[in-house]
């Protein structure tokens, strides 16, 4: 008998069928599983994960503490985060001091912006810890867009769309390639950063990527808010062709 | 029935466990998988995609015109890759039209650094195309060394080690969390931007993440040639805590 363990499982971008064979394999063995959520929703990790859980297994719902998307900047967000981590990463100690697994669904890979990366750095005094990868919303995109991102030399960046604006403008012009994560209000913002990088036409929104809602179009076409799951490319080109 | 379809198929950083699903259906059903090795080896995609190739299954393999790692900037590299490249994607041509699937084997992400994104741009008008994503070296191996990389706002530089020492440097530098790839003969060079940099202390070297002989260490550790499956992780660290 392996000792019980926690699995940090990234589960994909979006279509089931994205997740890996090991995602699969542990998501239906373990005893218990964990994931976030909002309040009123299923959780999105749960929900690509749906076809592999086996009835029985016990779940426990991590809600975030705020129902609205409140900004990283207000003051009371990062004690209210921390306390919420903390109150998460003890619920999963219950289970491992009881010698259950427990597997912790993350969307996309959970080491790219994860939140399940807080919960990870609160777990090491807690028992043994495995973490296993997933595709990333980014490849998910950009393979959905059929748009070769990198060649030869090109130098990727992935940025978060909250950065104040001069700093994004100052990577989209310096970056071969970019990702431009976390779009939601920051749309507009982007969508300036990019003129003044003179790259706004080369840029490609994807909405919901490898998801049954998913949306591709030239970022210069895409008009009013773009949702939680969206996200640009920046394709570089270089080398031999 | 559906039109014969090139499938270009992200088959992960080593372990075959890291396949998706979707991977593993695609390989197990197209008639014809396709993938590039050197002259005298097996092809490491082709390996990892072993388990799930049925018998009977007609094989294209896609030898490298060279045997020794050739350099980018040998001025008679990039005409023997593009008649390389054109005539797999004949190959290929000549499968479709007979209305046989073609699965295109590659390793990690196809269109992150993949030799098949070559491939890709040359069969647009062969027939329908589907780009199913694959976990990515570095995703495999920052799991692997259990390395939460980027939080909260932190921007991620993917930077390919044959670049010039002073941008490698300069990019180290810029970067919240970085990873650099395609080390091989570039380490000593990477070694000496990382200190230019003030980063060689938080530098993480993965040798073949995920696979059988996978080794994690300080990259100031590590002394000697890096294998071709090698790669530098810079974590970032922001946000909450
Ligand atoms: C908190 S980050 C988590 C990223 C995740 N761990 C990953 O590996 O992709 C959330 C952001 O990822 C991007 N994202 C993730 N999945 C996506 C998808 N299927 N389509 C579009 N964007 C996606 C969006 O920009 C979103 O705001
Ligand atoms: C031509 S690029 C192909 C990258 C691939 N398409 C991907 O998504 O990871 C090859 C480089 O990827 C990195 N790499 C890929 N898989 C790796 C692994 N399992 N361990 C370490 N490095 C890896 C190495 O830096 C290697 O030189």
């Amino acid at each position: 008998m392996t000792a019980a363990t926690v699995y940090v499982v990234g589960v994909g971008p979006g279509d089931p069928e994205l997740m890996t064979l090991k995602a699969a394999r542990v998501i239906s063995t373990a005893p218990v599983i964990a994931y976030f959520c909002r309040h009123d929703k299923m959780g999105h990790a749960r929900k690509i994960a749906d076809s592999h859980i086996k009835p029985g297994t016990k779940e426990l719902r991590f809600a975030y503490p705020f129902t609205t998307e409140r900004l990283v900047n207000d003051p009371s967000y990062h004690p209210d985060m921390s306390s919420f981590y903390d109150e998460c990463a003890k619920q999963i100690a219950v289970e491992i001091e009881a010698g259950r697994s427990v597997a912790l669904l993350c969307e996309g890979d959970p080491f790219l912006y994860g939140s399940a990366m807080y919960v990870f750095d609160r777990l090491e005094s807690v028992g043994p810890c495995e973490v296993i990868p997933g595709i990333t919303g980014m490849s998910g995109c950009w393979t959905q867009a059929a748009l070769p991102m990198t060649h030869g030399d090109d130098v990727l960046c992935v940025l978060p769309a909250t950065m104040p604006e001069d700093d994004l403008a100052q990577w989209l012009k310096q970056a071969d390639a970019a990702v431009v994560m976390k779009l939601g209000r920051n749309l507009p913002k982007l969508r300036t950063a990019l003129e003044r990088a003179g790259r706004l036409q080369d840029a490609v929104y994807v909405e919901r990527g490898t998801q049954e809602e998913a949306r591709v179009l030239p970022l210069n076409d895409m008009n009013g808010a773009a949702p939680y799951f969206s996200l640009a490319l920046l394709p570089g080109r270089r080398g031999v062709r």
